[in-house]
């Protein structure tokens, strides 16, 4: 089935995306501004198609950013970079690509892969390989069920393109492409992978698009009827607010490629009540007066307390008044092969058990 | 006029390649070691040809390794970096190249297109675009001359395949190149640029594969025969000898996938006669008591003093006796479109002139 994806979806869909962000995939303003933009000079829809309805033979590809949200904030695409990219490789493949993927459901990479859709008049799948955003390329679904990441592209804004012919691992593909995101300026265009429909029936996630676009909805709607914002996202999420605090210190350093931090929140009550969050681009640990709340992969979020407007990781700061949040994941990501790859460990913290939040998050 | 290549060539082509290096390029024993097992097993020779010999339409690719000669001479390539690199830019480009090329005459980059063309049983042109070994990319005279570094490839020791599509500069080449190496794990193979035989005739500098071969052997003769093999390697160099003394003192660093630092060196005699010597990779400036001598682009040599041994900078060490000889640089790297990327401002000495020793290289 196909629907049509219009001006009158962006805002909530950037809400949406900017809350499964849990703080990375990059600032959704900019994202939903540029699809703004894509979407009256065109004067057409993105469409929006169901991955059970993908040709099995057909090639698609992945379309986002690879970077740390610190720099993408500031350091914007040239915007025909996804283009350049999608055509070197058809070029490179001899084959067409003919519908663009979401790389991460999360932050201002939710909405990338529709601009590229725009610009390349083809459509959108309905899902993408993380149901949230994580920080590095080996943490998809298509990595995880051992799908090739080769070949792939990167462009930097100068239309300089990459094409990595062969990888021989996930791991690979992102440190040689972290390696080249850092010497293009800390942030590039990023086609990858390359699927075939049936890869994208067996791996996807599905209707995420349609989940962020559902969040964003909710907490407009929440904000005219004077509801909780939080309560109603995680509600929604199938999750639970953590907890209710302003933040009372941040550590933030761009470092390797990404913005890597603590920050430390304090309750409105009398008591002491204190979380911690860790973050490499994502939220990825939060402690609750000592103890441990949420782990990845179950997605831990945070938002303005009042309006329910989420907060990348490039925008924490020192007084923020914020609702945390915490979704569990998709289940694509809790088996044990995905665990090896986006669990605690996998981020550093062997010593951390992966305990999954009651549910799932669609 | 195509000649043979063979094991009675090696030792020379390895000891004049050394010399040329001006201390990069990487370690030549390796090279010659190499190289002499692929005769030995393949029991062919290599075929050389002329620039003057090339069809003008057919492709041509340097072959060399990238990386820091500290690195590269303890990692070694797997060995069949070259066929997977030039096999995959054949299929990206569609079309055959029929050729192999020197990328740098000095040190074990000058043996290595012998090693691809054995490999590919294609022939290697007498010549290279450097006329001695340098640092960085864009130091070559294809880019010199304009020429489109890109497409090219870059492989590493596990098969990986980086195919550069379009790069808008030969700084960016250098620059994407050099971070991707650094992840490589400081050395990699380099198949760049591609050609045509039409631009190997504009700007190859002719002949140097049969300098590196006279060199050796007049050195291999000095040695037997009792001449002091560096006023025979500087009359054949059309240079001189700048110094004769030991290394007292040596700074060496692997930083940014180069090796740089300097040497203090003093003379024999009762007086301080001292000589320094930058290095990146390859050897930059030479100061004599304290008096510029020789500069980049001309070659400033550090032979063992007893055998005419060239010394790569991965290899010096306190105590070694050594003789400098000044060479003049190939007349192609004197121009001042030439200068902009090889003399004394381009490694980051603007206030050092280039002034050049009489004559040319060859």
């Amino acid at each position: 089935m196909e629907r049509l994806f219009t001006l009158n979806e962006t805002r909530a869909a950037a809400l949406g995306a900017g809350i499964l962000g849990t703080g990375g995939g990059g600032n959704t303003y900019i994202g939903q501004t540029w699809l703004e933009k894509e979407l009256r000079e065109r004067g057409t829809a993105c469409r929006i198609i169901d991955a059970e309805d993908v040709p099995d033979d057909a090639l698609f590809c992945c379309a986002g950013t690879m970077g740390a949200p610190t720099v993408s904030n500031e350091k914007l695409l040239r915007g025909d970079e996804f283009v350049v990219g999608v055509r070197a490789l058809e070029e490179h493949l001899k084959a067409p690509i003919t519908g663009v993927l979401i790389s991460e459901i999360g932050g201002s990479n939710g909405l990338k892969a529709l601009i590229a859709g725009l610009q390349l008049d083809v459509p959108v799948v309905d899902g993408d390989p993380m149901g949230r955003a994580f920080p590095e390329l080996q943490m998809d679904t298509f990595a995880i069920g051992g799908v090739s990441l080769s070949p792939f592209a990167l462009v930097d804004s100068h239309g300089n393109v990459v094409i990595m012919d062969h990888v021989d691992s996930p791991l690979r593909a992102e440190s040689y492409a972290r390696a080249l995101t850092i010497e293009m300026g800390g942030s590039a265009a990023l086609l990858m992978p390359v699927v075939t429909g049936r890869e994208v029936k067996a791996h996807l996630i599905r209707g995420t698009l349609s989940l962020a676009e559902k969040l964003g909805r909710a907490v407009l709607t929440a904000r005219v009827d004077g509801q909780d914002p939080a309560e109603t996202v995680a509600a929604l999420g199938n999750g639970r607010v953590l907890f209710r605090g302003k933040i009372v210190d941040i550590e933030r350093r761009t470092v390797q490629g990404f913005a890597r931090g603590r920050m430390q929140l304090t309750g409105f009550g009398a008591g002491a009540d204190q979380m911690e969050i860790v973050f490499q681009n994502e939220n990825l640990i939060a402690w609750h007066n000592g103890k441990i709340v949420c782990t990845v992969p179950d997605l831990i979020c945070v938002l303005s307390l009042d309006d329910g407007e989420p907060i990348g990781t490039e925008s924490l700061r020192y007084g923020l008044r914020v609702a945390v949040i915490g979704m569990p994941a998709a289940k694509e990501l809790k088996t044990p092969t995905a665990l090896e790859s986006v669990g605690p460990a996998a981020f550093g913290y062997p010593e951390i058990t992966y305990e999954p939040m009651p549910g799932d998050l669609l």
